[in-house]
């Protein structure tokens, strides 16, 4: 008896393995596919060229951002989804104007101009432009410091620079960035007259990095106009005032806030075939900044999106979940989008279980990061083998991305796609965020792997946590 | 007793984990350490930035190749390692001349020019240029298949692109390159008249990506011409020839070959404190080719490894064993200074227990690959987790490099530094193989890499694998 019981456990056993095992292979053939397809015929680069060559910088409430609404929509259709819709949102509008101008202006000797950009949000100069003494900051903690008898009247200069050391270099641009969105807000309750940023960049160049700023609750009247200045001029000006602390610094801007104006999330998907109420999302932001044609920011994370529902499309692997593309509008300056995405899925009662964003550059990707419990984490982890063969190693816990963000709670799985990050932030915000910056192998990897994430998920799902209110049921 | 035992045994493994573990955080440390001096004090990039500006293309035997030479030299010297020389060694010399020029004529219509440049080592064409039918094939193998009759009199097109599907962009590079290497030699026995070969890269551009080829023993009256094409005139040519099969082709090179001329390895220690007679290796080339500045093959891999000298010198990491910078020449078209240095380290009867290459292009370190035994090799895995903070996490056996494979033998191992090769085959050899195209970060990445790996080794050297005389002593 004990004989036949082992036998069968034997049996047993080798019976699941050789399930396992096929069940892996098949796994691996069809991540195969999904790589070849997009490495072989993959639609993402034209795409980008499209998006970034023929329209361009996508700025929130713009000409260019409603042509890539119109365009990405016309795309999805041509695929053969189940279903494409425009979700429409409220959005911000901010306008750039005319380019803008400054200069520094020693005690003795000659201006020199250098590079800034307003950040986006500021407001103008006067129109005959800002000219004022300067106190260099390593960031907002120095104003109190300084205090108002140093500040008032003068032109805040924040230069707390990147750290170079870190090897997550979107760590060391969250150790800088809130002298950028937050810089002016705070130097106006000192009196300061103005705001020059430290470009977020570890490059020393001359392009200046915009980006988003916010004045909080401040009232117009306090606001005073924030700009970018590229890295190469932050060190000059920096030397500069050490030499010479009474020079004047010199700016004009004519950029202006406008009444939010409506747009859309672009949105498309196809319906699963067994649970059609489960819903994966796959996004990117459509929306970008204007000084490039912001391919790496998001250009890349749209195209690379809209690339996942094509190699399913395409590949006949027709999945058991349904699988939806969101194409964010106002990730930068609102993430209105986003918002609005998340409020109008919990209304419809929509049951999202996992949502995989691409915002981080059309770099080679090294794997994502993920908002998971332990045990949805652990059911991914087993999932890294498959990965193996495409040098896709990165799977960690904690971050995922800002436009899936207000999707959290319950179940859902939140990931985001980790690309290389070392060459990012050369480009992001700045004019050199360009489609020459862009690999078309690097971009299509990224494609490949995300969609082999989804092919994964749809086909095992994740076990639903129990609510504690279900448990007592 | 027996509980003393245990007591003991307890205490005993107590005592080795907690050693262990305070040599894993000491290693942690002193890895951390040579990161952060490569990237806040780094030298790699200012040495690049001279070696591609003020030097430029450095092909062997040329004067940029010497003052390479000098450069380095000096540049070592000032750093006080133990011991600096040159190592003499006869290189091969070849010269472009005035640039190429070639076009393609129709049966009807105008005639288009199309961008070429001459294979490292190729002849010329007669000075009035060379005028032919083409005939395209996909290898050498189709040389076989269309035979003298059709082949003879023409001029060869050999156009097998590189594999996209390939992960490993070095893999789909070994694919092809015998079309360049040997394609003129092959062709020649068939009568062709010259041999135009596609361009090795991935991307469809107007660059022509140049690398060595070579006659064999063919006689001096049997050679025939050799360029590459760009990929994009390379898809040019072959639409045409299929609407336009008699169309004419028509190049001009004035290249020429020289007899040697001498020229040397740039060679660099720091002696090991306790076992100075084993030496460990670490080089890249010096040479390179002439149409970008080579900047990434190899600059980089020559500043790298300069740096892990530094590295040393300025962390107080005083080695145990002897670490030799090798700056070898005319790695691109001949190998001369591999074969001397190991020629050379035979003849002296030096023992070398680690040999690391970086020429893989100054991008994103993503791990090595190792010419090692499996005993050897599991050694080196057991260092992997030390280099999870600075995402490297390919450790792989198979392949090295091709400067230091000449040492292979005995207890030697040896490694390749692997950074992302996604984008490397878009620069290599071709013009824009510049200083632009290496990013500050990953260059400096890959330095303190490489010198995390010997610190390793040097701390921990290699089991010497007994030969069999000495098993039988």
């Amino acid at each position: 008896m004990k004989k036949i019981l082992s036998l069968i456990l034997v049996l047993a056993i080798g019976h699941t393995i050789q399930a396992q095992m096929s069940m892996q292979e098949q796994d691996s053939l069809n991540l195969r596919k999904l790589y070849d397809m997009s490495l072989l015929n993959g639609q993402s680069y034209e795409w980008l060229d499209h998006l970034s060559n023929q329209i361009g910088g996508r700025l929130s409430g713009s000409v260019n951002a409603q042509r890539a609404v119109e365009y990405t929509k016309a795309e999805l259709e041509k695929l053969g989804l189940d279903k494409v819709w425009l979700q429409p949102v409220m959005v911000p509008k901010w306008t750039r104007g005319v380019q803008e101008y400054a200069y520094v202006q020693p005690s003795q000797g000659p201006t020199t101009t250098v590079n800034i950009t307003a950040l986006g949000g500021s407001v103008a100069t006067p129109e005959t432009g800002l000219r004022g003494k300067v106190i260099e900051v390593q960031g907002i903690d120095d104003l109190t410091r300084y205090g108002k008898e140093q500040i008032e009247g003068k032109i805040v200069f924040y230069n707390r620079p990147m750290r170079p050391d870190l090897i997550h270099t979107f760590e060391a641009y969250g150790g800088c960035v809130d002298q950028r969105y937050a810089g002016a807000k705070e130097a106006a309750k000192y009196g300061a007259k103005g705001v020059i940023v430290r470009s977020l960049s570890h490059k020393i160049d001359d392009n200046p990095h915009t980006g988003s700023m916010s004045y909080g609750e401040l009232p117009n009247e306090k606001r005073i106009p924030a700009a970018a200045i590229s890295t190469k001029d932050a060190e000059y000006l920096s030397s500069l005032l050490k030499l010479d602390p009474e020079m004047d610094f010199y700016y004009k801007m004519n950029c202006r806030n406008f009444a939010d104006v409506e747009s859309y999330n672009v949105i498309g998907e196809i319906t699963g075939s067994e649970f059609p109420e489960e819903i994966i999302v796959v996004g990117g932001h459509l929306d970008s900044w204007d000084l490039g044609d912001g391919s790496h920011d998001d250009g890349a994370g749209v195209v690379q999106s809209m690339e996942v529902l094509r190699l399913f499309k395409e590949s006949g692997l027709r999945p058991k979940r349904t699988i939806r593309v969101v194409l964010f509008m106002n990730e930068e300056n609102g993430l209105r989008g986003g918002n609005k995405y998340a409020e109008v899925a919990r209304e419809k009662n929509e049951n999202h279980i996992f949502a995989l964003e691409s915002d981080a550059g059309g770099f080679t990707p090294r794997g994502f990061s993920f908002d998971a419990s332990d045990a949805q984490f652990k059911k991914i982890q087993s999932w890294e083998p498959l990965f193996k063969p495409y040098l896709i190693h990165y799977f960690e816990q904690g971050g995922s991305g800002a436009d899936i963000g207000p999707l959290k709670g319950g179940n859902i799985v939140l990931a985001g796609l980790r690309p290389d990050s070392q060459r990012y932030f050369d480009h992001h915000h700045a004019a050199t965020d360009t489609f020459d910056a862009v690999n078309k192998r690097e971009l299509e990897l990224g494609a490949a792997t995300m969609a082999s994430l989804v092919y994964l998920v749809d086909k095992y799902g994740f076990e639903k946590i129990q609510q504690k209110d279900e448990i007592l049921k």
